[in-house]
C-alpha cells in the first residue's frame, strides 16, 4: 500500500489527490494545507471582489469533507508542512491552529506549494490597507477594507493579469483606481503595440494609468478626527489609517485609500530548498517530464516548478492554471507507476479587460529578439465575424513566425468578442506542428453571427504565407518611422480616411482604386512604402505595383497597427 | 496575356477573380454573372429576412464597378453562358436583359455556378407565396409576400441550417412557424440526439415541429372578398392568394401563408454535362485536388463540384462558403501557372438557432455507420467556462474516434457560448493529425469569462484517452436500453437529483460519496452500468467499482445524454 502525502490542496496538488484516488483504492493519500481552503477557485477571486461572482461560496470548490467522502483523502488544512527528512522520508508538520508538531512518513511526495505574490522591500510596504490577492483569506480582507474604509480612491501596482483584472473590478466597485507600472506596457506576454490597446481601454474608462511608474514607498496618513464627538473606538480602530500616502519613482505622491499588489509572483520553494532538492535556472522546483524533482519520490507541480518553454526547450516559470492541473494529473499517474509525460508549455493565456479581452500563446517578438531568434510578423484585423452582421469588431491579431520555415512561433490578439476562440485555434495549430502555411487551409466554422467564410486565423495565414512564397514583401512601423531618402511613403485609402481617422506624416495619397490609372505619379527608382487601413487594400496595391515593375513593400496591418504602435496613453 | 473567364460572380467565382488580378496585371479577366448581382453575401439572405441586418445594401459586398475599378475585371451580370465549345474554346454567353447571344473566348475557363435550390416535383410547387432563398431576388421576393401579405403563419419545408435560419427570421418577424422535416431529425450533419438540442429549443420558441414529415401538394385558396366594397384591384394582384393549402405526407392539411422550400441544393452541372465534362459519383462537377475538372483548360469550385472527404478521400458534395472561397483561390493559382492543392474538407458547420448554437466538424456516428467504420463516440457536457462566473452554460460535446488508434474521426457540440470555439479547436486538431489522446494536453486559452482549466476539449480529450488506455469502460443509452438480466444499473447521482431531474427505470441509487460505504449492496456477478448527470461522478464510481472487483461500465454523458436521446418532441 502506497502512502501518498501532498503539500499544498489548490489547483495542482487538489488535481493529483483525486487522480491518484481513481487510479487506486489501496493507496493511502493524506492531503496537507497550510491555509484554509483546498480546491477553491483562485482565478475567480477579483470576480467576487467585483461583485460579478456573488456568493464567496461559489469560490470553495471543494472541502476537506467532500473531499474525504468522495476520494477518501485524508485533508488537513491549516497544516504545515515545516521539514522534509529525505533520508528517512518524513515529514514534520505543524498544525498551525495548536502549533502542535508531528510526523508523518511518505512513500511517495508531491509538493504543490504554489507561488507567492512579490511584495518589494519598500519602505511601508506592511502598511495596513496594502494587500496581495493570492487566496480566500487575501479576498476576505480586501473586501473587509473596502466594506469598511469606503476608499474613493485605490492604488493597484502591476499591470499583469491580477493587477488588470482588480483594476477593473475595483471600477465596478465605484472606486476610482490608479495603475502603476513599472515598465513602458501593460500585460508583458504581449508586445507593447498589442499591450496599447489594452492602455487605450483602461484610460477609456478613467483608470489613471500609469506606466514606466514604480512604487518606492507607503506612509501611511494619521486620521485626523476634527469632529469633536467622534468616538475613540474609531479612531483606535486598527485599520483607522484609511489613507495612505505613496511615494512613487518619478518623485510624485499619490494619496489613496487602498493598495494592490500585483507585481508577480514567485515560486515557493524554500521547503523544497530546505530538502536539498535541485532547483532550476528561473528559481523554481527542477523537475523532469514525469514531474520528478532530483528526488525520485518526490514529485513538483504547478506555479513552484519549471517546466521547458514549447519552442526553445528552456526551462520556464509558467504561473496558470491549466497547467498546473494537468501536472497534478500527470504526477499521480507517476507516482502510481505509470509513465506519463508532461509536455511543453506554451503560455497560452487571456485576460478579460473590461469588455475587451487580450490573449497570447507562445513567444511575443520581445522573448524572440532577446533569444536572438529570426522571426517575422503579421498584423490583421479582421472581424470576429461577418462584417454585414450586426456586432462585428475587429479581432486585432499578430502572427509571429520563422520567415524561413513558416514555424508558428506565438501569436496575439485583441478584441470583444472571439478573442480566446482565435488564440485557441492558434495554440492547436502551433502545438500540433502546423506552419503559417497551414492557417489557410484550416476549416472553421463559418456562420454569420460566428465567423466569415475567410476566418483572422485563415486571413493571417495568407498573409504569412504570401511573405513566405515572396508574393508580398511587407514593412513594419518601425520601418516607417524610420523612412529613408530612397522610399516613398503610400497611403491607397480613401481621403476621408486619412483626413477622419489619421495618417502617417509624409504619406501622398493615391486610393487604391484609381492607383492603376495613376501609376506615372509614382517614382520608379524608390521603394515604396504602401500603407492602407488594415492591410488589405495595400495587398492589392502591392501586387499591383510589384507587377507593373515597382519596388514595394506593404506595411502590414496598414495605419490602424501603426497607430497603436506610436499612440500615446 | 491569359484570358481567364470566370462563369458565376458570388463566393469562389469572385475570390478567384480578385486572387486572379492580384497575381497577374496582364491577364484579361472576364466574369460573367446569370443574375443581378455579384459578391453577394448569401449567408447573410436569412439575417435580412429576420431584420437583424437592417440594410440591405450591407449584403451587397462588391458591385462591377467596385470589381471594375479596384481588379480591372470586366462583370457583366445578367449574362448566362448556354453553352461551352471546348473545341474552340468558346463560350456562347447569353444577354439576359436584351436576349441578345454572342461569343467569348478563353484561354482558362472556371465554372462556379454554385448549386441550385430543390423543388420537389410535387402539385403546387409553383404556387404563389412558395419560395426558395437562394440570392438577392429570392429574398426580395420573400420580404414583398411578407410585406404585401402579412402572413400570419409560415410554413418552413427543410431542417437544414437555411431552413433552420428561416424559421428564427419568421418567428422575429412575428410569423407563427411551421417546420416541416421529412427525417426525424433536424440539422443532418449531426446526430439525432444532438439534433434533439434543436428540436427542443424551437419548441421552447413554439415552432411547430414535424419531424417525418414531408410535404406532398400545395393548393392555392382562393380568396374569397367577403367585403362588398373590396376593390377588384385587390382581388386581382398576382399575390392575391395568400392563403395556401398543404397536404403533408401524413394526410394532414395545413394552412399556411408563406412556404420556404429549404430541402437542400444540388449542384448546378447543366452547363459542365453539356460540355461533356466529367462529373462524379454524388452528381457534382469532378475536379483534382488542383480544381481542374476533365479539361485541363476549365477548373471548377464552390458548390458545384464534389471534394474528397477527409477522413475517407471520398468524393462529397461541400456547399460551404469557406470552401468555396478557398477553392476559388487554388483554381486562380493553377489557372495562372502555380501548383496548388485543395485539401480534403471536412464539413466544418455551424448554425444559430435562437439562442443557441449547433456544430459539426467530421464525420457523424450515422455516417460512419453507413460506411461501417469502427468507432466509438464519448459525451461531455460541462460549462462554457468556470461554472463560478455568471452566465456559465454546458456545451454538449459529443467526440467521435477510432477507439484503437485514437484518430478523431468528427465531433459535435450544442450550446449557447461556445460551441464555435470547441469546434474550431477540434477541427484543427483533426486536420493537424492530432488523437484524442493528445486533447488532453491542449493548452488553450483559461479565465473564468473564457473557459476552464480543463476545457470543453481537454475534458472530452481526457474522457477518451481513458477508454484507450483501458482506465474505463463506457457504455451508451442503446446498453442502457436494452439491459440484460446479466447487468445492474447504478445511478450515482444524489437522490434529489433523480426525483426533480428524471432518472432511467429500474436504476439503483447509491449517491457517489456514500459508494465506498455500500458496496455490499452490488452484485459481483453482473455487470453493473453506472450512470450519473453528465458522466463524471460515474467516472469515479467506475474507478472505485473497477479498483475493488467489480465489472462495471459508465454511461457516457450520463442522465443529460440519456434524456436527450429518448425524449420526444
Amino acid at each position: 500500500m502506497t502512502k501518498i502525502v501532498i503539500i499544498g490542496g489548490v489547483a495542482g496538488g487538489a488535481s493529483a489527490a483525486a487522480r491518484a484516488r481513481r487510479l487506486s483504492e489501496d493507496a493511502e493519500i493524506l492531503m496537507l494545507e497550510r491555509g484554509e481552503f483546498i480546491s477553491f477557485a483562485n482565478c475567480g477571486l477579483p470576480y467576487h471582489v467585483s461583485g460579478d461572482i456573488t456568493q464567496r461560496e461559489a469560490l470553495l470548490l471543494q472541502t476537506p469533507q467532500s473531499f474525504k467522502s468522495r476520494f477518501n483523502v485524508d485533508v488537513r488544512v491549516f497544516s504545515e508542512v515545516i521539514a522534509v527528512d529525505r533520508q528517512r522520508k518524513v515529514l514534520t508538520v505543524k498544525n498551525l491552529l495548536t502549533d502542535e508538531e508531528y510526523q508523518e512518513s511518505y512513500d511517495k511526495l508531491l509538493l504543490s506549494p504554489g507561488a507567492a505574490p512579490i511584495r518589494p522591500p519598500i519602505p511601508g510596504i506592511h502598511s495596513a490597507n496594502t494587500f496581495s490577492l493570492r487566496n480566500i483569506p487575501d479576498m476576505d480582507r480586501i473586501l473587509a477594507a473596502i466594506s469598511v474604509n469606503k476608499p474613493k480612491h485605490a492604488t493597484v501596482v502591476g499591470g499583469g493579469f491580477i493587477g488588470l483584472e482588480m483594476v477593473e473590478a475595483l471600477h465596478q466597485r465605484g472606486i476610482a483606481v490608479t495603475l502603476l507600472e513599472l515598465s513602458s506596457q501593460v500585460m508583458a506576454p504581449v508586445d507593447p503595440e498589442m499591450a496599447n490597446f489594452v492602455h487605450q481601454v483602461l484610460v477609456q474608462q478613467h483608470t489613471d494609468l500609469r506606466l514606466n511608474t514604480g512604487l518606492t514607498a507607503i506612509t501611511e496618513i494619521p486620521v485626523v478626527v476634527s469632529e469633536p464627538d467622534a468616538t475613540d473606538d474609531y479612531v483606535e480602530h486598527p485599520d483607522a489609517a484609511n489613507h495612505l500616502e505613496l511615494t512613487l519613482s518619478t518623485g510624485e505622491k499619490l494619496v489613496t485609500g487602498l493598495v494592490i499588489l500585483a507585481i508577480g509572483v514567485k515560486p515557493e520553494t524554500v521547503l523544497a530548498s530546505a530538502a536539498g532538492l535541485e532547483l532550476g535556472p528561473r528559481g523554481g522546483i527542477k523537475v523532469d517530464e514525469g514531474m520528478r524533482t532530483s528526488d525520485p519520490d518526490i514529485y513538483a507541480v504547478g506555479d513552484a516548478v519549471e517546466t521547458p518553454d514549447f519552442v526553445t526547450a528552456q526551462p520556464a516559470l509558467i504561473p496558470l492554471a491549466g497547467p498546473a492541473n494537468r501536472q497534478g494529473r500527470i504526477a499521480a499517474d507517476n507516482m502510481l507507476g505509470r509513465d506519463e509525460q508532461y509536455q511543453r508549455t506554451q503560455g497560452t493565456a487571456i485576460c478579460k479587460v473590461f469588455d475587451f479581452a487580450i490573449a497570447s500563446t507562445g513567444h511575443s517578438e520581445k522573448s524572440l529578439k532577446r533569444l536572438g531568434r529570426a522571426y517575422e510578423k503579421v498584423y490583421v484585423h479582421p472581424g470576429n465575424h461577418a462584417g454585414y452582421y450586426p456586432g462585428a469588431f475587429p479581432v486585432s491579431f499578430k502572427l509571429i513566425f520563422d520567415p524561413t520555415t513558416g514555424q508558428i512561433l506565438g501569436g496575439q490578439a485583441f478584441g470583444k468578442e472571439g478573442v480566446d476562440k482565435r488564440i485557441d485555434v492558434l495554440a492547436v495549430a502551433m502545438r500540433a506542428g502546423l506552419k503559417v502555411q497551414d492557417l489557410e487551409h484550416l476549416e472553421l466554422t463559418y456562420a454569420p453571427p460566428f465567423g466569415s467564410a475567410r476566418d483572422v486565423i485563415n486571413q493571417a495565414g495568407m498573409v504569412a504565407t504570401n511573405i513566405i512564397k515572396g508574393d508580398e514583401r511587407v514593412c513594419h512601423v518601425e520601418d516607417v518611422l524610420n523612412i529613408t531618402e530612397a522610399q516613398f511613403l503610400l497611403d491607397v485609402r480613401n481621403p476621408g480616411e486619412l483626413t477622419n481617422i489619421g495618417a502617417i506624416p509624409g504619406a501622398v495619397n493615391i486610393p487604391v482604386d484609381q492607383l492603376r490609372q495613376r501609376l506615372a505619379e509614382l517614382p520608379k527608382d524608390k521603394e515604396i512604402l504602401i500603407t492602407c487601413q488594415v492591410g488589405l487594400r495595400g495587398h492589392v496595391a502591392y501586387r499591383l505595383l510589384a507587377n507593373n515593375g515597382f519596388t514595394a513593400r506593404n506595411l502590414s496591418g496598414g495605419y490602424k497597427t501603426y497607430h497603436m504602435t506610436t499612440a500615446q496613453f
